[in-house]
């Protein structure tokens, strides 16, 4: 699958399993070579990586993958068949009208790990959820292309994916969208929350479920973070507007959904809980947005 | 206030007074003869009247008031002092862009005497709530212009304004209203319900609250009723969509919170309660929409 | 062919013939009672009229048909076949997401006449265009339904049709039209005009020509017309934005492209020129709109 | 002036000078000392440079300016002043809501220099317009920001600003702008060109005059051009739809109108006739857009 901005093979690969997880989050190097840089990189730090061979993907060249050190399975690759991209094929554009992949919302059980470790791999930050009084940071938008985020990690029990997001054009896509699930009356089991807008990030957005795959988020509208010195947006846990900027309240499933990984063996990542006391406070106050 | 559609002098009037209440709810009548003509039906009907002179209200002609057959205090007038209307001033254009007074939403605790006197006033009836098994009728929404409403009847404890409604030219306005209100820190406050789409009416809303005013309805698209033999759409009680096309849970406040009225003397119109076992089950279920 | 909010049977039917017009243009009576009102009316205009038996129309009832005094075809109908609205069935909604026939716009050759005939007819009047200084009226915009018009009168050779009007939900549906139009490479042939707004009506509107049909505008956000005493807005026909509130010059086939009708044998209906002097000062000011 | 997105301390500055003209064009450098490397860089080519203190230009640290190849005079600089970004204060937005300068649009004599020149320092390329029978390239869109463009080059006499673009949230900010200069009655002066797509770009755009100030476009949702091995879109110069996607024309006024330069020591920069009977054909075809 792709949106109609994509020029690559796909995006997202949905496949039929034993359980739903996500097998590995992908990211594109520079060059060839990076990927050779990527595989020593992680050897370096002891984690355990795997070559595979062109075409083991789909429409990718050769990659590596590897367990990152948050435990977390990625791939890097660099060739991807290209194909011709859909922009102004408005002709064919249904449903929300996906443009691209945005992000992954990733919960983790130590945020600060985290963004120590995307910081050093050269991500920008562009916004946190903190509590300044204990000093404690909640959640951390993080991005190498030039919006609010290509990761975002938030409190919870980990390494797992919250939800996965794409862009759409305008907020009536996302109305749209809204309006045709409600048509069909799937809106009980396929919207979860939303549509509003997020103070983190600044978008529009509507969280949607489907059968097994991770929370979907369809988001448009966040803003341009490529200036050099761009300055993160600190928000206050306790500000409401964090999550919702209109006060909608969220929903409680919202909180505790998350898909968990599988590892290079296709066996289920283990989990690090959040303790529990913890988490009754904070989870129900953190940072996902 | 008016607005800016409106060429009248205005549709709502602001007045400080000891206690947040309705003090009436206008309709214009399409000649002066009207008026006199309605005050002989109250009349006739047994129920209070009151004449008031032009310019009692300010802008107004002559006028008639009275308390109608279910409890509500009404005022019938024709001559309105004209203005200029502002449709195109979008220079002008402030907040949500309000074009006018669309509908008044009202609590009753008997919905099926509400339907029969408004339709015997000529008032067509564009949508349901109800019970089919249990033959119950929890709501209805009646119109004279050829929208969805003018006014709408939901079971509740009454008689009580549970919201008034006003038009914008499109959904995005109501969007940036919110985004305004998140922006001044005000939505905890401003924001009650929304935005949404209702399945009832199909119109886009947003429920507000400022001060002692009643909840502030903010709705655009719904659609035409004024083909002859315009047919209702009758909803089930239990069908989720009614409230919200999108499935969003509607807030409890919304169902409790309803304006009390004055009478012709200017005091507090006695409210009959909903029985309070049977509003548990319905109030929660209830139509109101 | 109907829109999505529409109940009756059809709205436009479209059927091949020898050449291109327009076989006449229905308005719905408010009783079975009110077509035999309609032809003694015409009968007695000495106007030609024709009855036809339920069915010959498919989904329509017994019905009138006349030559009005204008010398355009028209047929009066009250029983017409119910099928279910489509109003929110947002999963079936395709291209421009037509809610309903809006209105007729006609080229007439007097438009002060047609004024008047309307304006007996019971029809309101929401804006004209004029030269104050002659004393001279270009056009006309008239309403049965609480907007800007079911009918409008325009200066030029007639009876003809200069465009029928069809209502959407938003403004963004008439661009995404646009979209779906460029994207198919039929920008050239299909879009005639706009989008822009209208000074007259206010409406957002787009201008689309296919096959033979009449020119076909698709029109959103015009204005509530039903409160007693409308004002109608007086226009100068030197005002540049009554067309075009944005300023966009009108393209010249635009004020030259009007259907023609037939007659209640099929025939062509005369068309009586507009004096070609008077036309090339005042077509290319007149006001169409 | 600033967009609301912007948090440094200025975008944009207009000055009162006796002639209209840009004095100058600005890049940021990521580090202090590429203003170092850069002003080196320009000595070694032999363009004449001229080092400027901070604050010269108010909120901006020390600086390089320099007529570069093109003839086209540039400012870098690294350190501005910042200030507090204003994206969600939606309290504070005005008029278009305009979120950030988005690109600058440059005419030049030798569009295959310019882009060139671009291309070695670093820029990539999103768009052309070409004749591919003539192999010649018309015009030219080129981005370090991943978006469509940060600057454009188009076939006309220069080096001069054809326009100067600025990003928006979405397309209805875009009309709304419409409406309030149409409101003030402005349309004729102001509203040069749109609003409609563009072909080039995919973005919504509206282009404004207002007193001396070079072309000014309004524009919002092109795509993103940032994944590595990003294929440039090719026009053919014989599309139509290259500058306008639903085909609208563009007017004459919007090929004709350029603002001049002024070089290091304030005195207009010597502009290079595009050859006029080569103008005839090429810029009434060419790819501004």
């Amino acid at each position: 699958l792709r949106g109609y901005e994509e020029f690559i093979h796909h995006s997202v690969t949905l496949r039929e399993g034993p359980e739903a997880a996500c097998a590995r989050m992908g990211f594109r190097v520079r060059t060839p070579e990076d990927v050779d840089r990527a595989a020593r990189y992680f050897d370096e730090l002891g984690c355990r990586t795997q070559r595979v061979a062109a075409g083991t993907t789909p429409g990718f060249g050769e990659a590596v993958r590897a367990i990152d050190p948050l435990g977390f399975t990625i791939e890097l690759v660099h060739e991807i068949e290209h194909v011709e991209p859909l922009v102004q094929r408005y002709d064919l554009r249904r449903g929300a009208s996906i443009n691209r992949l945005d992000h992954i919302n990733i919960a983790t059980p130590d945020v600060p790990v985290a963004f120590d470790y995307y910081s050093k791999l050269g991500f920008g930050l562009s916004e946190t959820i903190e509590d300044f009084d204990e000093k404690k940071l909640y959640a951390a938008w993080m991005f190498r292309k030039q919006t609010v985020h290509d990761v975002a990690f938030t409190l919870g029990s980990g390494p797992m994916i919250h939800h996965i997001a794409f862009a759409v054009p305008e907020s009536h896509n996302i109305f749209s969208l809204c309006d045709t699930i409600g048509a069909l009356d799937l809106q009980a089991s396929v919207i979860e929350r939303g549509p509003g807008r997020h103070g983190v990030s600044n978008a529009f957005y509507l969280y949607i479920l489907f059968h097994d795959a991770p929370t979907t988020e369809i988001y448009t509208t966040d803003y341009f973070t490529g200036d050099p010195g761009h300055q993160p947006i600190r928000w206050d846990v306790h500000d409401e507007r964090r999550r919702d900027f209109w006060g909608n309240a969220v929903v409680p499933s919202w909180y505790l959904a998350a898909s968990g990984l599988l590892d290079l063996d296709g066996h289920p990542t283990p989990v690090h809980d959040q303790p529990v006391t913890e988490r009754t406070v904070t989870v129900g106050a953190d940072g996902l947005g």
